[in-house]
């Protein structure tokens, strides 16, 4: 077709998004692996221990059957019953069943949840450091990310008066908070979190709270966002404490209100969660035992790199107190957390990730480790670490 | 706080998109029979076999191991190298595994297609009657589905002339084309795709292929639309064929320009396909012999539906030359698809799909009646079907 030239269709705008540069670092982890070098991974919060065995039995009994089907949007109602039991025993928390939905990890959980809440044009308050999806998915929607920044000097927590500030300034529609936090493993004390949700009530915000490293603070208590209000969106996983990272399976405490936006979204976007892992993650709830001995191994852990950190010349370590994540400042001497990261990956095979993932302003500044491995392999990882710093 | 009264936060105007009606009439079906009636599902496109044993004994393989994690955002670099592999030796196609992204299931796909491909306000061109997916996710990303009407009189095929032609009144950002079709089973011949393909590289739009039908043709041939140009984006997906629904699990393939944007998005909004069904679909790609069996069976299902359907008063019906789906009108003396759906799903405990889902201004006249059900149901269904017609 010589008078037709072919034209090539471009990508959009809306795919400029910021790359998740833990999951390139990891994708370049995997070809070192591949190519059989001998790569320490504290680029991903991948739990080193695999599924409770309850979670593995489960998933080899529906195998045995073959009946892997799709399930309602909203999940299986076994599952979704005992979730809500869950809030009643771990919380003390009354939630029905109809209010909860399964999804295919948080990642789901919160692209559902965005979608259901706000439309185009809408801003949402998020801290800074942060969690990148939380951004790059509000953007790739349309929504303007309003990211809050916080510091040392405010223990990393995001306090109402902040929120409530820049509601003032120009009106947000959304709040999502984090707690504990990635990257900086920040715990928002019980009675800031209320403070938080119940400004958000106030002012007829979303608000959306980040509760997957539930169970995993090591220093103060944790609350979830349901015993404050029903109006908060609560997005949970069976990925960190549960170890179930792979599975992609998770799931979201609804509002009334947005229970059916959610699932007919749902219906199109995801059809279901996959089944398999429904049915695994109902058995990891009863699997307290094993996995609170995993968490035993995070708490070595983040002792360990309390006290290796500084010595390899990290600064400004944030709180620590929750999550499986170490955020520092970059040592004296350098300036660069991209280059920095990639320079620690080739000359002594430790993958970090670069602190641009998490503060697009400060990161270049900062790295995150994950401590989720396991400490055999920490302790091999600093030894690295040290040989180059 | 009684000078702050609670402002209940709206769900989004995009989540008022239409159900999946498909999913609503399952959700029902599987209250009923929670409560022990005894439903035939033909509402869902979910195969009666379960996953090959292949793929059965991989995932028990990987079980046993208990590595299951996040892969890299693009997918396993086995299953990609394994899909590459698929494309020369079943379509004689050379496809880079660094184009192909592994999905969670087609669905991922669709959206991961859309917001790497389309910006708010672009217009893309489907056939309606059509899945209702693409509609659904498409508003719900702010871009505007341009339905073109296909019916009897073309065969249900959606012509290059018709999408020409609406791209000269207004246009154009993208064009999706199925083949085979749900819910007509339309196989569009090869030479009316290559025309499909050829216009839209020629006119610079985007070009979307659903394959996720592929293998299942039962009249005519199957042309992947890689046969024609590199700039397709081909989705696929393991659920039909190889009978993997609820393992969600599926492919595309992305032009160079593509890759990187999805990667990105797909990092954000997935992190990855869950990796026990990544492993376990590698192993169904060998397992062809169990699969042709299944088939088989469609086969069998598909005669006996083109001879009961008219006896039962349906009319009109369309193609049934590929898929596991038969669409027609509603015998004489009803008007009203969803009241007819929900009227024999009451009255004889058959769930079937009202015709509305896949076409908003003509589907209250036709139902889709899923045939993907083994042949001792199918039987009994139609019976019950003929108790109350």
């Amino acid at each position: 077709m010589p008078n037709n030239p072919i034209r090539t269709a471009a990508a959009s705008q809306r795919s400029a998004v910021d790359p998740f540069r833990a999951m390139d670092v990891l994708a370049e982890a995997n070809r070192m692996r591949a190519r059989g070098e001998d790569v320490i991974s504290l680029a991903v919060g991948q739990p080193f221990a695999p599924a409770p065995p309850e979670a593995i039995a489960a998933a080899r009994a529906i195998l045995d059957t073959g009946r892997i089907a799709y399930t309602d949007a909203l999940g299986r109602l076994d599952l979704r019953e005992r979730l809500a039991r869950h809030y009643r025993e771990h919380y003390g928390c009354d939630v029905a069943p109809e209010r909860i939905m399964v999804t295919t990890g948080s990642s789901a959980g919160f692209n559902l949840a965005f979608l259901a809440a706000f439309d185009p044009g809408d801003r949402v308050a998020i801290a800074s450091p942060g969690y990148p999806a939380y951004r790059n998915i509000l953007k790739a929607l349309g929504i303007e990310p309003v990211e809050i920044e916080v510091d040392a000097a405010s223990g990393y927590v995001l306090h109402a008066e902040r929120v409530r500030a820049e509601h003032a300034r120009r009106p947000l529609h959304g709040l999502l908070v984090a707690s504990p936090a990635n990257p900086t493993g920040t715990v928002t004390p019980p009675e800031e979190l209320r403070r938080l949700v119940e400004f958000a009530d106030e002012a007829g915000l979303h608000f959306i709270s980040d509760e997957i490293y539930h169970n995993l603070s090591y220093a103060k208590g944790e609350e979830t966002a349901l015993r404050f209000s029903a109006s908060p969106i609560v997005v949970n996983s069976f990925s960190k404490f549960y170890c179930m990272t792979g599975w992609r399976i998770g799931w979201m405490v609804l509002p009334e209100a947005l229970v059916r936006p959610a699932e007919r979204i749902g219906q199109s976007l995801y059809i279901s969660a996959p089944e398999l892992s429904q049915v695994a993650a109902m058995a990891a709830l009863d699997a307290t035992a094993s996995l609170l001995a995993v968490r035993d191994g995070y708490v070595a852990n983040r002792n360990f790199l309390v006290e290796a950190l500084p010595r390899l010349g990290f600064r400004e370590i944030a709180p620590i107190d929750g999550a499986f994540y170490a955020y520092a400042a970059l040592p004296a001497g350098f300036d660069d957390s991209t280059a920095f990261a990639r320079r620690v990956l080739e000359l002594c095979h430790v993958a970090i990730t670069p602190g641009l993932d998490f503060d697009l302003r400060r990161g270049q500044g900062t790295v995150r480790l994950s401590y989720a491995c396991d400490h055999a392999s920490l302790v091999e990882a600093v030894r690295r670490l040290a040989t180059v710093l």
